[in-house]
């Protein structure tokens, strides 16, 4: 118990200090290292595991709504960042450049890729000819850079891991519904995958996608009130495509624009699950990304018959779960400590006087809860206890949510709120940007995440300006 | 059949234009498209689907072995890539160098990875303290960079996909172990999954990876007779452990350098793929990494009931294979030669009268055989012929190999046959790299493939220099 108790000493709090604490569990459920490389992270095997577990899920989501994947060159000529004006104006100041190549300077420097909407287009104008080649739907996993001068992992990096998906199609209306489809995706993987709650809208024009139309965000709140991007769809009408000189002939045999979508998220969830869930015993997963979901500690190992059943649980659940047998030799303290840290959702006990009775102990990392179950129907019991842990830890993030959400009316009452109540703030907003600038200067960084779809009607008037108001608004600061 | 015949045309044949036949089928099977960044390719939908088939197989034989998958940042500084002298010395001429980040000049300039040696021994420093944190058994799924003049898809291009692993362990030998367990795993993948033989063996000193004590290989022939090296495992002793600085404490209490090893393999087996099996008709995919196993194309659709059973019979066989159905309204000419030239193994043909016998038709690609198979139990004997098919392309391959692989004892014969025989020289060898040297340049390019586990003695002397023999080798042109 004194190891275990040292281990769990050694987490700042979360309620004295988030920003160590969230940096603490980073390293000590050894999610990633820092690297020489200025602003850029090694993702270490348990970090990895969660990030496969996302991309193997969202991978089927994008498979099913009918996408496929490619992979598009890392690398952007300048003159081909240069075709869009408004993107290259968003991107080009946070690009890294290489301009040696194979001991030779070169002619045109290259971007490292922060986004591939051009190298996308480049290849459209190409391969889109007729509607017949339309919709195009693709995906790509990759890593992209954006020159970071602070930095913290997973939320803010100068190299990240994401997924861009890039599609084209031939009427506005379509291209419309994909943008809002894919949102639709992000918002139900965030709730069925990573239990997490989200405000899902609209962004203001000011916090739009460097080209975008339409830029649709899903913005969960994170346990101290602060919110996160966590997935952003774009609409671009087809800007692209008349920069780049994409057509296709229609089914009027004249030729026609398409029209553009992207969207993209990011290794940054795994700062959104840490920010969402976890306490001051370490991370706390979700089940269906946890790269272990039940650990299978045996008590009082050296006693006869305790390693065997033990050995034989483990090859059963391994069936069905992602299951780890520790039989090593630490203190089942340490293990305890130990999968506390790393938010394995189930920690199974198996001692003499379990096996006596054909039972075992399930411990919820979540709660802490203590369940005697027995050993017939072992599976069921966890299948179920896995279901009840992901819809817990939904409903405790959403009420965290809830909790942290307030309304303000007037000028004051949003300024008050600002400073005294960390969280999302609704108020109504008359739809002008120096508004926007207004309220995040007056509170020090408190910005329009956005309007949401289901807006309400709280006042007549803009909450800075006192004109007529357009819409309601969501406003919180950010990571 | 007009149509079919114009899109079968339009391919070189193999026989008379290797090289140009391999590109016409890489853009004609839509596996990639060229890029304006010099060097760089895009992977279309179906290669990339073969790409990702490719690392499901491989990456459950690396877990399998116990292996984990971390990410490494994409950039090395200098100052990092230098620490070990033979491995910068290998890679500086190849580098592209990021020298500008957020419009800043870097004070260090970054190299993108050619492969990560140094940042996971960077890592390793910091994570590897006692024996008991050993082995470990890493890898990484990427993109590396490494600066080409000339290029082409797949086999040589700046950019390419890969995997890299990194181990590092306690002893000398277990460090062996891995490296010739690893190169196995890929003979394995390329028997079992790729139906690819090839000769297995470990390369001369002269053709070592940069840094490392021995390099393995494994050596495909393409069906012209030229070899690629399809995958390397690397031993690099204490080399790289010495020059970071990493030490455990050993079970005798004192500090030790731990034994390391690298192994990959990359896009460029798609190449092999290609190579080996194809024809005029455009791609022959092995079943186990087609993304479509079985096509099926009803036969007189407009005929009553054609469409609706072979809607059924898809929906019945895509539980158990990777299908597509094609009831698109191009001929059912122009529909068996697209799936021709995507190498579809199996093309199912289902017609009003095969409906009324309660059959079908599975025509082969590779041998083009037609089999007519009752609808009863049609999942088994699609199951028979896909393994018969892999078994078969397999066998193809190998007689082509040893066809194509011939013996030479005197240095006139070595001569003779690498100017009318291309294909394998077994011949054996000094061990002085004088004569590699001294070959390769008489040759116009035969190099020394490897030296084969299993060594035949051809003669006593030197093919080349009439000394005492050391081993045999084989030799070859290379990709």
């Amino acid at each position: 118990m004194a190891q275990n108790k040292k281990m769990v000493e050694a987490i700042t709090s979360r309620d004295e200090d988030f920003a160590k604490w969230y940096t603490d569990i980073v390293k000590k459920a050894e999610l990633v290292d820092y690297s020489n490389v200025k602003g850029c992270m090694v993702i270490r095997p348990y970090g990895y595991a969660i990030w496969e577990n996302i991309q193997a899920d969202l991978d089927r989501r994008f498979k099913e709504t009918g996408h496929e994947n490619v992979y598009m060159p890392m690398f952007i000529p300048e003159s081909l960042l240069q075709k869009e004006k408004d993107h290259v104006e968003g991107f080009a100041p946070e690009c890294a450049w290489v301009t040696i190549g194979g001991s030779e300077k070169l002619t045109e420097r290259l971007c490292v890729r922060p986004t591939s909407e051009t190298l996308f287009c480049e290849h459209y104008a190409k391969i889109i000819n007729t509607y017949r080649d339309l919709p195009k739907l693709y995906n790509q996993w990759c890593s992209v850079v954006r020159w970071e001068k602070t930095t913290r992992p997973f939320l803010r990096t100068s190299e990240f891991l994401w997924q861009e998906g890039h599609t084209m199609h031939e009427t506005e209306e379509e291209a419309r519904e994909e943008t809002l489809r894919m949102l639709q995706v992000y918002a139900d993987f965030y709730k069925e995958t990573l239990a997490i709650p989200a405000v899902v809208g609209e962004k203001t024009e000011k916090e739009r996608f460097a080209g975008a139309q339409a830029t649709y965000t899903i913005e969960p709140m994170m346990h101290n009130g602060v919110a996160l991007q966590g997935g952003t769809s774009h609409y671009f009408g087809d800007g692209f495509a008349r920069a780049f000189d994409i057509t296709y002939q229609g089914r009027d045999n004249q030729l026609h624009y398409p029209h553009q979508t992207s969207w993209g998220v990011s290794t940054r969830m795994i700062g959104a699950l840490i920010m969402v869930h976890s306490d001051d015993d370490g991370l706390v997963l979700p089940p269906k990304i946890a790269p272990v979901q039940v650990a299978v500690i045996p008590i009082a190992m050296h006693k006869e018959g305790v390693l065997d059943k033990a050995r034989e649980l483990y090859n059963q659940l391994k069936q069905t779960f992602r299951t780890k047998l520790d039989d090593s030799d630490q203190s089942p303290g340490w293990k305890f400590a130990q999968y506390e840290m790393q938010g394995v959702p189930i920690r199974l006990e198996l001692g003499p006087k379990d096996i006596e009775k054909n039972q075992c102990v399930l411990v919820r990392r979540d709660t802490r809860e203590k369940l005697f179950v027995s050993l017939d129907g072992i599976e069921d019991a966890i299948t179920d206890l896995l279901k009840k842990i992901h819809d817990d830890m939904y409903d405790r993030a959403l009420e965290n949510m809830h909790e942290k959400t307030h309304v303000a009316t007037t000028y004051d009452e949003f300024i008050d709120l600002s400073k005294n109540n960390p969280g999302f703030i609704k108020a109504m907003w008359c739809g002008d940007s120096a508004c926007e600038d207004k309220l995040k200067d007056a509170t020090g960084g408190v910005k329009s995440r956005c309007i949401p779809f289901e807006e309400e009607h709280l006042a007549d008037t803009c909450v800075c300006c006192g004109k007529p108001a357009k819409h309601m608004v969501y406003w919180g600061k950010q990571y």
